[in-house]
């Protein structure tokens, strides 16, 4: 047996949820909406099934749907991407691990910024790599100079970025996005962006894709998401954009972890892609205002939340609002006791993890906020 | 990158199959059915679409799937599986990968009898493990004792098996498969056993899994197909079966590959599984006549067809047919220029494969089938 998974917890996420359910808490924790979606996309995929094939889709994705992904990043971020830059993978945690298996070798050193997405450091050190973090110090979290060259070494191979940044809600701006091109270009590394946050964007932000920074193009294997465009997590679509260099080694990769994913789940984001981008606005607005509402329901109880521009968290700082206990403690006690299940930022980071931080999800109806931040308020 | 993907083709089924649309010829490449999957599970899948939840399944599978998997090896296999020995996969291809990656450490050998699936050797070498190819030997293709003595040494941690076989269209016997479990049992080696084939039984023939051989149980990761069961490949919900301690490691391996699937076809895969075995005669009983009225139309033109007895697939020697060129070159002549793709087996292993052996699925319907027999006619 490889021993790092002897020693690997459950995830975060999925061990909050199985909590929530237990207790029957509200849950706030792992990452998904529970409205919002586009009701014809669903009608869509019911019409493929019946109409359209169930067998094997090609392994790089339905040419229907490499299309309008390339059409959709064409639409929105001014790329010209052809359908071989594009590899449709069975959601955005096997783009990722495509990327880093195709990426990482045994030896090579992989830079991560912490708080970090809980699949990045796993999947790098089943690949035989090293993981160099780069902490962002709260509650700016920006990218520094300093701390990104205090982690590079002439073993480093590649960065994962993530941006817009999960858990903190952050969204990098133009500086911190050069500091990272400019480290990537001059040594020659490989960047795997996970942006799968970049349509959630709220108060009318602008996203910028790493790969329009100059000479970042052929070096960037990019984690996009279905399922965050439409509010569908569940479907498990996702894609990586690169170079056909690299999108063909990923590819050989990806044909090996599922080979391909269900043709009409693929049809019907195909469907939705084409269809335009009506459904991004509102989507934008009402998670905007669902983290509004939080963020006052939440103040109004005496905790410190965080600024949050992208994502469907906000984090809140526990030493801040006057709580003495870490993060896991109270998240403990907040599904078990108060009947809230929130994430606790501590397993984001291996080397000294944000202890008194704790993330929610806004991306949930009114009622649900109003239960979760009811819940929340019994829980300090 | 790592050099594993640098020098990796495409998978042979994937190519088969561009190729076949590139030429409009017809596909007995790739292994999926071209008729006869139960339509009530397509409607389950729809509602599902419009009724349950399409956000984030849970890590391991919906419990209603894991309970349906478990019910359906007590009912047909007179296994005692507890929830907690199943992980529900992004297909079987995703369930090998977590298998494989939870068990294979750098410097671990592994044995593969070839010719082998196409997954397995880049998956233990991406693992850092040492393929150990067991040759089995045209027309009988059994497992034989030297041939797997010589292949195990003191570095062997594992076993890939794979029962049905494919691409032989073997079920291994009671003999071949008390050799591999009491090499197992006795070095202590697990066993990764591909058990995707278990119900494409023609003749009525019967078959045992490999952990139902004493000691096996508690060292055997099996992995299962919905997309076989039903004959929807393109659904690619698959599982693990295993003891509860090795479930829970590659369930961890599993959380970081594709984290979970998509919930409306795990419930209809529920659904199908619970709604009894109705649907396994007459699949079994179609593809038993597809493979001889096969049989029969390439025999009529000549061609060695080497009998098969599950899989949707036969194969052919193409020496024994008086055609003195190899496979390959045969496949790409017959799919360019005859109109009919098929899978050559030298991909099949690195050393050694058999080079004048060609592999046609039969899973198809008359009219497919008198079409491709016709172009193989011609291909000769
Ligand atoms: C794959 S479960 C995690 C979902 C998510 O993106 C999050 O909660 O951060
Ligand atoms: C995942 S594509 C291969 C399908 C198959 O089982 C085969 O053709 O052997």
């Amino acid at each position: 047996m490889h021993p790092l998974y002897q020693h690997m917890a459950t995830s975060v996420f999925e061990r909050m949820s199985l909590a929530a359910a237990q207790h029957g808490a509200v849950n706030l924790g792992q990452g998904f909406p529970d409205f919002g979606w586009p009701v014809e996309i669903l009608d869509a995929a019911a019409r493929a099934l019946k109409d359209g094939s169930n067998q094997y889709a090609p392994s790089r994705g339905l040419p229907a749907l490499r299309e309008a992904i390339a059409g959709h990043y064409a639409q929105h971020q001014g790329l010209k991407l052809g359908v071989d830059q594009v590899c449709v993978t069975s959601g955005a945690t096997e783009a990722l691990a495509a990327a880093i298996l195709a990426t990482v070798e045994p030896g090579d050193e992989v830079i991560l910024f912490t708080p970090a997405y809980d699949a990045y450091a796993p999947l790098i050190r089943r690949a035989g790599g090293i993981v160099r973090e780069v902490p962002l110090q709260p509650p700016g979290w920006r990218i520094e100079r300093a701390a990104l060259q205090a982690a590079l070494s002439p073993r480093t191979k590649a960065i994962v970025l993530n941006n817009p940044h999960n858990p903190t809600g952050r969204l990098f701006d133009r500086e911190e996005l050069s500091l990272v091109a400019e480290a990537a270009v001059s040594r020659g590394l490989t960047v795997i962006s996970d942006e799968v946050w970049e349509h959630v964007l709220l108060d009318g932000q602008d996203f910028t894709p790493i790969s329009a920074f100059a000479g970042m193009a052929e070096r960037t294997l990019k984690c996009g998401s279905a399922g965050k465009i439409f509010s569908l997590t569940g479907w498990k679509i996702g894609w990586l954009i690169s170079s056909p260099e690299l999108a063909t080694l990923a590819a050989r990769a990806h044909q090996f972890l599922t080979f391909a994913s269900a043709p009409n789940l693929q049809a019907a984001v195909a469907y939705g892609l084409a269809e335009g981008d009506g459904w991004l606005r509102p989507m934008r607005e009402s998670f905007s205002r669902a983290r509004d509402r939080m963020t006052a329901g939440l103040e109004a109880s005496g905790y410190a939340v965080l600024p949050s521009a992208s994502t469907y968290f906000l984090c809140v700082d526990l030493a801040a609002s006057g709580i003495a206990i870490d993060a896991e403690a109270f998240a403990d006690q907040a599904v078990e006791r108060a009947g809230v299940a929130v994430v606790p930022l501590s397993p984001f980071a291996e080397h000294d993890p944000p202890r008194h931080m704790i993330r929610l999800c806004f991306a949930k109806r009114d009622e649900t906020i109003d239960v979760g931040v009811e819940a929340m308020a019994k829980a300090r």
